[in-house]
């Protein structure tokens, strides 16, 4: 039996402190250049303190409202913390990442990823030092 | 090399105000159109103002208190959002869509969804205006 | 056409009240057993009160301090929960599976999961009681 096709790329991302970083044209300029006409496409985040979100790409006052709220929902210095010897902004960090995504699952139809008109492929940076974020990618076709 | 099958579909679900609305049905008769055997289905909203969970289909005040504690969590009109522009229901839809899914990747098994027996799929409406969701099938085969 | 290979398993995971379990050596192992080179690996848990996380294995305190933060975003005994007929601990472990994971995505590179260095897989059982949770397996090759 033949095997499926699997085309793997990588992305890196640089980021300088918390807020969403948006990265949909690599992704579809990666998409593009394996030539797949129909498929399946992942995303992973090689990381625990950054995640990947699906936002509208419209308005940019959506991801600094979105960040905000992340923000209030698991605030730094909170004395429950046992976690704190990476820094005030680790923990939350982590929190942060798990209430989010570490992969994104997007169809491939007709060579484009089928977002809808108003979505985004964002890098949720919640670090505050700047840091270089691992993407895989991976295109099933 | 041969490539892998690829059955793509599309669903509309149309809502009428903030709650989940079960479509395991729908999606499990297009599954059973395909004919598949084995596979991995992927289910994508097309929308960052609703998006997708799997939870228990039994009864059905887990979905109205699911409704309720993410209307406790990122309420309508807080002074903070900034992107009000969309009306009061909007933002607080951005942030549920980022708290839980837009997509669903689950395995097709013996031509069914591998989904345990209390699971169900439910598209999360957060805004509050009637809507048509669009939805794409993938099913890798 | 010739159809793509697709390897499936399960994996049942005992717990004993709530906390993380990490269970990557046992994904691990299952992915080494295939002998798959180059596919995508998909995660599926059978339950709608317990959930998947990628999260810092590093650490033990990073799963401790996620543990407590879900405990105090979605308590026991909330007066506003209509579903209470299974236990107080119920209502709450399906706003927490809706706030996490049912299922996880990952690409499958040189036999191994592309996991980042501090990555790990865990079991998040949000139910006070011994369970057995039961995992679906896929690798799409």
């Amino acid at each position: 039996m033949q095997e499926m096709k699997h085309h793997t790329g990588r992305l890196e991302i640089r980021t300088r402190g918390k807020r969403l970083y948006p990265f949909t044209r690599e992704v579809a300029e990666w998409v593009a250049s394996t030539g797949v006409e129909t498929g399946l496409l992942t995303v992973f985040i090689q990381h625990t303190s950054a995640s990947l979100v699906i936002q509208e790409n419209a308005d940019p006052d959506v991801a600094l409202d979105l960040a905000d709220f992340f923000e209030r929902l698991a605030p730094e210095n909170d004395p429950r913390y046992r976690h704190t010897l990476e820094g005030p902004d680790d923990m939350p960090s982590h929190i942060r990442s798990a209430l989010t995504q570490t992969h994104l699952s997007i169809p491939v139809i007709g060579r484009r990823m089928a977002l809808g008109t108003w979505q985004g492929l964002y890098v949720f940076e919640h670090r505050s030092s700047p840091q270089r974020r691992s993407i895989v990618l991976h295109l099933a076709a």
